[in-house]
């Protein structure tokens, strides 16, 4: 792996697993057993690692939201969708933990951010209209609008709503299964909108999908 | 007005106007004519005022979700649930659009806020209980822990969601028509759920709660 890739998987890990705030540029060349100067060499400084990750992180969520080409959407790219956008969240949990932080500490970002977060909204608007057009969700009540608004603010609000509310210390560590709930809350939206044909196999993504959320 | 009430209203306005970072105890003894002496004999500190600010917030918002005493839930208690919300939302706008730095500056508030949340949570799902137990919401697909978890991470994340990514410049403002859309989406997620008797009803609701969200 080259050393540019090497410290953005370094930081990625050590920011998921110490919270952003906590890990500094000579935290990630120490992990790495590298001399802060050569970090330097490649990085300026934490914030342009930050914009780094961000990038990646824009790039395999667009990459997630495609949608399929030259023929209707189906229940298989549904289930594609949800499995991905959970990997992604959860592979980027330190940002979705703490991204008014991160917006508010870099202009750049906050503006990239919003380009973003709209195309996202696109992207998935388009996704849920396939999922009407294809006669999964029924036209008569599905909002493409609404569901894409819905999905992108659960979607984007569940990590940071794991660490405020659900954990019972900041310190205690997120689990696989906490986000696959979150992404369960998501496909349960449209509990109420399936048409008759669609619903014993969104039934069983559902079952796989839930876990139970402890709070004392 | 008592001069502790004063100082706790002059100062949600100039965090809801200005930003809670931009504010300072100075700023607001200052926009009350006061002097910064008479200021610190009643709060200690900002964080001491933003945390009175909060308890008013919780109690207001815990008093919004009491349930109809000794009678079914009915489509009016929706109406007022919905606009109560909309109404402490807007009133406390600042708190909404930088949560997660409050909560991160301030373990003391953080651990207030989960009990609270917690606290709403299970609030927001006896009334979808109450809901689904009268006939508004279809019980064969209505699940009151799901609706209830999803209209909390809404109604907290929307005033969020509009500042990183609907307005175009973090100083432009909010305004109340962008907060009602938030409330919209909460019920509009019961679309799908309504029984045939609630549903012309819940459209009329749906359509005075209606505004476009306008983003380039």
């Amino acid at each position: 792996m080259k050393t540019r890739d090497r410290i953005i998987e370094a930081s990625l890990q050590l920011f998921n697993e110490q919270g952003e705030r906590a890990v500094t540029t000579n935290h990630i060349a120490a992990h790495l057993g590298m001399s802060p100067g050569n970090l330097y060499y490649h990085f300026r400084n934490k914030q342009q690692i930050i914009a780094e990750l961000f990038e990646r992180y824009a790039a395999e969520a667009e990459q997630n939201l495609a949608l399929p080409q030259g023929r209707a959407l189906d229940l298989d790219d549904k289930a594609r969708y949800l499995e991905s956008m959970g990997a992604t969240m959860w592979r980027y949990r330190f940002m979705l933990r703490d991204l008014e932080h991160l917006l508010a500490s870099d202009v750049e970002l906050a503006a990239r951010y919003r380009a973003f977060s709209r195309h996202s909204l696109r992207a998935i608007e388009a996704i849920f209209q396939g999922t009407i057009d294809a006669g999964i969700l029924d036209a008569r009540y599905a909002n493409a609008e609404v569901l894409a608004l819905n999905s992108w603010l659960l979607m984007t609000s569940w990590v940071n709503f794991l660490c405020t509310t659900m954990l019972n210390d900041a310190q205690d560590d997120l689990t696989p299964q906490m986000l696959r709930r979150g992404v369960y809350q998501v496909l349960a939206q449209e509990r109420g909108l399936l048409s008759e044909a669609a619903r014993p196999a969104v039934d069983v993504m559902l079952e796989r999908l839930y876990s139970p959320l402890a709070a004392d």
